[in-house]
């Protein structure tokens, strides 16, 4: 890519400041920016790095007020942050190119149904029945089972699995080896002390706009569906259990796992390496900090929870705080019982 | 399936009270079922929906006394779970078509065998030297190692990797991208900071009626063998590590972790996120709360454990509860020192 | 195999005591050696071993003095472990044979460069204008994408996934169903609270020597390169987040976790379920206990660490036993209490 700064200025509706003429190259963090990059400065922590940056441009919020000197045309917008985004967006459209056609050899079963515009990868699986819209990525080794609805501008990485009857809706992308639909954990103890397997008949439900990272599994429901809610968001390595429910907008990090039945509900964020009991509920909003256990269903919403159990953010980080002075706590009983005469100096 | 509610009791073994004559389509679970639907009342604490539920039948115990009206037929069993499994089975064996046959291209090397009526489906791979039963099931981008050996009935799911001289017994069901087999992880410190592999010779010996979920991994013995005993059930994203046993019957939650050369009981049930320490060994029966981490070996059999480090759950649960109660401690502590005089209440 | 126990011991430039003559054909641990086998003793932990073990030989330190009687020959070598690790390279050597050529079908795209001694197994992908060094091996289902760059000596085991852009050194193994270049996690939150994807345009670089365990995910950065050094060990199910760096030499267990733009140092130790949250930096030599959750950067080097959050692991382990001791403590609150006159014994 190679633009004017007054280009860019004009793509993203902003005013500049400075050297209009200047060229750009390539986009940068500010704290890396060289010659011929641009930048952004959306949280006032960064700020320092406009100071010292190269980058040839930057593009900060309407109102900021720079303190110090620097070099860089700035580049003035509504909100820095999305403007960016929008301008890697347009980086991505212009220097990666869709892959489109199909490669030999992949596998389609009978009465399967396929919109225009597709990209068939080799080593791909279609079962029978299956309906998928328009735009399709289906990339190298990727598996879609019997009976499985997806909507339009889907993109399957490789290696993704997705089982029988799942439905997927429209826009949504899947990562590389991730597991969709796969049974759900479940077994009725015998009498002999071993387990039985519990016919898993539901299906997993997706709606649109959903995000599902590398090697992520969720399973399908034992009866009914496992439901993923529009604009979800699910990270790597997340494991969601049959017949849990995630809410609008919910967005989910790394290494997490819910158990089963449990319902997740919207705009709630939620931290890496959580894990959810079954059978909860969660309203909406509710924040849950890294590596925390939630044990008890949350009624209020828009609560910050941490730790294992997790309880209020605020109850938490005091209780943390004691467990840390708890040397000090214990000295300082320690005085006291030999102030009451308990305890002897010699007597510890 | 539509079966009259008589047909369903016989085929139970059950006694019905009400209209036996009704017809049934679906099956749902008790609080959403609705006309057409067959559900269960296994545990007195949904005991509540069978007064609201909408479901033509209800499965439940022989001696169950309903204290409300209600308007379901009940089919009286000895176990309601154990029945409504069976029922499901009977479902999913009418519904849901085995696969057959093979389909191109697949890879087979050398000196393989299989055995009558298998299901081998497109690009998927089996090495040289391995025998494998009859009635196999091989989905599509599976991938048999050399030298492997597995027994009758075995479900290989779409994207499975079974290493070089793994032995699978009878009745294995292994999901999506799971990983059986891989290098145990052992590396030994050299002078310069380096590390150096260790040659891991060993193997993954896996008994009959396992089931691995997705994306699970298990490594091979560096000598000798990872043993997965009879009946173990592990659910998805599991880490077992190299020379690890699992005893017969054990039951382990998603995310859970086994570090290298520890021994787990037979009937032990290990929930979610767990991790347990190398070199250990757990006695029968041991029962490990979620997230807990097991740092020393448990030797007395069927002792519930929690917390990390993971102690005796009750001992767990009672330091748990005044760690939260620790702001009110150190005020009470803070009373007794200004009592004692150690302490006036404006010298906090 | 089947040699001499003075081959051996010439092999291992180390002298024999006992029986020069006897046959090795196994490896075994010491505390399972049989007839036939040789074993090694490097950790006087084990030491007890020595003495009832039925391995024909034993490696040990050229300084070791046995305190009882024995019946194996002895190896004496300046590092056991080492020379033990050795035999077992020369044995896996002698009995594992490499797999060569090429097993159609495969897809390589156009502009595709592979060196010499390659071997490529069926339902392998690589992407147009990727260049791979000498020596490669690539298993069945192993997806290698656009643009990627390989050194030589390379093993990418079965369905590993590569995206596009990413560079790999020489010396490199990719265990089975990994992710590598997988798009980072960012995503820009939107006025209706709905979530736009950042275009992650950067890649992912590994250096000599690494290895990768079976189903770890490592995304690629939104800008510039996540990097993985030299000589790096990372089991198997991590997650390593966007624009993340790692450190020359640094070892990290299963199922840890490793936040966006993290860096962790050289010669540092992670273990298992350990999570770093993001945008911090560990000094190098960093040592990390299991299920810790680091939340702050570390700037002294070879600090060990452990707890969630994570503290030096001395004053851990400090707070844990008072934890465990709390009832105690609150017991002896109490009689202070009633000593003091705040309490009365009923008045609990």
């Amino acid at each position: 890519m190679e633009f004017t700064i007054s280009q860019i200025a004009q793509l993203l509706n902003g005013t500049v400041e400075g050297d209009s003429t200047g060229i750009i190259r390539s986009a940068s963090k500010i704290e890396e920016g060289s010659d011929g990059d641009i930048s952004f400065l959306a949280n006032t922590k960064y700020e320092q790095f406009l100071y010292t940056t190269r980058a040839s441009a930057v593009i900060v919020d309407q109102s900021f007020k720079p303190s110090q000197p620097y070099t860089a045309a700035l580049i003035r917008v509504a909100n820095p942050y999305l403007a960016f985004t929008q301008l890697l967006e347009e980086y991505q459209k212009i220097t990666e190119q869709r892959s489109a056609g199909r490669e030999q050899p992949y596998f389609i079963s009978e009465n399967v149904v396929i919109g225009e515009n597709e990209y068939i990868g080799p080593f791909t699986y279609i079962g029978k029945n299956s309906r998928i819209g328009k735009n399709l990525q289906l990339f190298s080794g990727a598996y879609v089972g019997e009976n499985v609805i997806i909507g339009d501008n889907a993109v399957i990485h490789p290696g993704v699995k997705i089982y029988d009857k799942t439905v997927i809706g429209n826009n949504c992308s899947i990562f590389a080896n991730a597991v969709i639909g796969g049974d759900g954990f479940g077994f009725a103890p015998e009498a002999d002390g071993s387990y039985r397997r519990i016919p898993q008949l539901g299906n997993v439900v997706i709606e649109d706009n959903v995000s599902i990272g590398s090697n992520t599994t969720i399973d399908r429901a034992t009866m009914g569906s496992t439901i993923i809610r529009k604009g979800v968001k699910l990270d790597n390595l997340i494991q969601v259990g049959h017949n849990v429910e995630i809410g609008e907008n919910t967005v989910i990090a790394a290494q997490s796992g819910i158990s089963g039945s449990t319902r997740v509900g919207a705009q709630c964020v939620i931290a890496g390496q959580v894990g959810l009991v079954g059978h909860i509920t969660l309203a909406n909003g509710t924040k849950v900090g890294a590596q925390s256990g939630v044990s008890k269903s949350v009624k209020k919403e828009n609560l910050s929870l941490s730790g294992s159990p997790a309880t209020e953010l605020k109850a938490h980080l005091r209780a943390q705080s004691l467990v840390r002075r708890l040397p000090e706590i214990v000295q300082r009983l320690e005085n006291v019982e030999v102030s009451a005469g308990i305890k002897s100096h010699e007597g510890k």
